[in-house]
């Protein structure tokens, strides 16, 4: 392990933390609030980072530091970001913090806040601000940033981008993320003046599109989306959360003019049937629970693109809603977005890969010597990326059910337990009963808080960079 | 298709199910109960059996002929199968006795019914004599009585046997079905007078002996053993259910002298692994409920015995017990048995099997160079079987996933629904909640009750064989 240049790569990405929390200083400022919380983060965080990157090392790296930087990035960057929170007083405990700060750099937005309008601007933007800096990945973004590191950083990307299959952009990695970024920002203006066009108040567009276009949905509202009633602002707010759970891929074609290559991507066409299946089957259930057709409709298209995308906004207790929509939500819980979009779940291309290769297995039993390849958007898939996705899968559950015994140990109800669980691991935020969209998760145990963090990273970085970090032979000298 | 010698098998075990009709025709005789539901049942089924087997047929048996009769073997013997309770009038509708006759074919042990002590002899004895049959096979059980079918009988086994590699004890097929049969003889048989010397009525042992050895569940008595409070016998119970639940060809290793090769396989180090985990942790929490550490130990062991073999009977309500060993128990359902035994589950040499490759993954990401195959006991497995374990494991989730759906329609709680599926495609028996183990599936809906029960075939029948039957290709002409 080259342990100087990954502390290096730590102390370049502290630096760059501490001028993001700049930003939340300069909004305390301007409300006139207490800058000393994000003052002191500053410091301290500039000061190790700083110091971190004077390390002189040696530019070899390998696969497995890529990994295991990425990893302790994040863990850094958590623990560091919660500092503002920590020193302003208004949360319970470090654990709250933390949890809180992994919730918005993860885009999971769930909360160990109870009621969050009485927080200060600063704090409330930053909640919101760190999300937006997770929405692409903090690595995707301090790749702009950092020198070039042997020109070893497409591992970096590899182990962070969301999906099964990489698929640049344009060949020059720096290129891609800062096409990627362009349009994440492009979205982001796009979506606050809209808002502010449909009558929310500037703060609250702000905050709410940094929530929206990383799919996070920290809201500062404590009803969500539903307490400002404006369903203008609804239907914004859902169409900017499906736009940011498709590929970013798919926007560069449509840029560059090749639209019919980005409708015929095969995830998109599934992930689209999915949810408007979805829509319908929710629609359908919620009906009689509404005036109108229209607010259910409404209703039914935001919480499934709220859900699917892994965004988590509200407009609706769903929770209270029949069983069958709130299945559905669960299931898409466990679909989540397509690949390289900002959204957690599995990933609709994976599901989609996994579910072909089902039918192939199936064919193969009855027609054994029709051996098939299979392909995605016409090109086949090689074997290793199937099984890749699959062992994704297998990890998946295998960390839902590990990280749900231990969330058991509170007490709870299953479904609160299980859905508390899938929700952080999904980065997708509320779950059901306890933890629905109106609920929260304030009244889990501290290590049931540190589970349910550290499951939020492993749902955020795909799984495998922190398993891989828990393996001993990652930490074996050659 | 060869659909002619399809209807000729189906017709040659139709006449062996008219066979297996009359011993419980002969009970309900010695209890001097009315014989006509068997009657009938024994003259329909054999008529028509008798029928359908005179049908002249190539014998050409190709695999998908193989995976269609086997599914359709089993509902039609279902169907029929369900024709004494029909006739007996002690059932509410037609879809009931449909449900508990699976329930009992399949090993799976759920029951429509709330009061089963008042029901005649004869019917309580079909009911445990049919997961009996069913928990060998039916086909491996009627192998013996047919005649070869062109030498290609192998296929119908490849379908039918449970677990992801079919390790023939010998090479002959029917020998190997044989010493099956012969063990699984010995165990009843030694089940029973173990339990009769321990104080169960003969009526009572010999039923739950059968329910038993084919891990299906079934009691004859409304609080299943609870209802007795003879702790030796729920202690020779715990003991054969856990026999039975691991892979027969660790018997025939033992019985000719090989049991350095029978304790050193793989699935079973792993599976007795998970079982003395699960036990450590429900004891450990179900402790502070039980006024001696002596029965809590016992209801610990029984519970997770009863639940990890897929068997499904209940000395206690574990329904009541905390949110922690309720989890516990629920992925044991997932778990399920060692291949080759008469559980069910997703099976113990798969979950291996999958974590394997899982590892070798991860292991693959941080050292490239390292190619590896994945092994089991001491054996390479190759991709096609790993690859086959995770589309079973997929197609496994996502016929829950979908089984839950419809079954949320009835609008009970979601961890009713959930578990009530995951119990019948399991071929567990009991849930959680409504479905608990004091609890029944009476009050589900009659489409609920055909989707769980064809989740218990398609459980029973490792999921592949009726998912091929919904496949079109599979009908369509060559």
């Amino acid at each position: 392990m080259n342990y100087k240049l990954m502390l290096r790569t730590l102390g370049r990405t502290l630096q760059v933390e501490a001028l993001c929390i700049l930003v939340p200083l300069v909004v305390a400022l301007g409300y006139r609030e207490d800058p000393r919380p994000f003052l002191y983060t500053v410091v301290l965080t500039g000061a190790l980072g700083t110091l971190l990157s004077r390390l002189k090392a040696k530019p070899d790296f390998f696969p497995r530091e890529g990994f295991a930087v990425v990893g302790l990035i994040w863990l850094a960057m958590s623990l560091f970001g919660a500092l503002p929170f920590w020193f302003s007083g208004e949360f319970a405990s470090y654990t709250d913090c933390f949890f809180e700060v992994v919730s918005g750099f993860t885009t999971t937005g769930g909360s160990i806040l109870t009621e969050v309008e009485s927080l200060p601007h600063g704090i409330l933007f930053w909640r919101s601000f760190a999300s937006w800096i997770g929405g692409m990945g903090v690595l995707i973004f301090t790749l702009a940033f950092l020198p070039k590191v042997g020109g070893r950083t497409q591992v970096l990307v590899q182990a962070e981008s969301p999906g099964p299959v990489a698929s640049k952009l344009v060949p020059k990695t720096a290129m891609s993320s800062r096409i990627l970024y362009c349009i994440y920002i492009v979205f982001t203006a796009a979506e606050t003046i809209a808002l502010r066009i449909a009558g929310m108040p500037w703060f609250d567009a702000i905050t709410t599109t940094f929530a929206t276009v990383c799919t996070g949905g920290l809201s500062v509202r404590n009803l969500s989306i539903a307490s400002y009633n404006l369903p203008a602002c609804e239907i914004i707010i859902t169409v900017f959360m499906l736009l940011c759970s498709l590929n970013f891929a798919v926007f560069f074609l449509v840029i560059t003019g090749r639209l019919r290559q980005a409708l015929g991507s095969d995830e998109l066409k599934f992930f689209l049937l999915a949810v408007v299946l979805a829509v319908v089957v929710v629609f359908g259930n919620i009906l009689p629970l509404y005036d109108t057709a229209g607010h259910a409709f409404r209703d039914a298209w935001f919480q499934v693109a709220s859900i699917v995308s892994t965004t988590g906004f509200a407009t609706t207790d769903f929770a209270l809603w029949p069983v069958l929509p709130q299945f559905v939500l669960l299931l898409l819980m466990f679909l989540g977005g397509c690949a390289g979009s900002t959204a957690g779940g599995i990933k609709a291309s994976r599901v989609l890969l996994m579910f072909r290769c089902a039918h192939r297995s199936l064919r193969r039993l009855i027609h054994p010597r029709a051996v098939k390849v299979v392909k995605l958007d016409g090109k086949p898939v090689d074997e290793d990326t199937l099984n890749t996705a699959f062992v994704f899968f297998l990890c998946f559950m295998a960390v839902l059910g590990l990280g749900c015994l231990i969330v058991c140990l509170d007490g709870f109800s299953l479904t609160t337990s299980f859905t508390a669980t899938l929700a952080c691991l999904s980065n997708t935020g509320p779950g059901l009963e306890s933890v629905g969209p109106m609920g929260n998760f304030s009244a889990f145990s501290h290590l049931s808080k540190w589970v349910l963090s550290l499951a939020m990273l492993i749902g955020r970085l795909e799984v495998f960079p922190i398993l891989i970090l828990l393996l001993p032979s990652t930490w074996r000298k050659d």
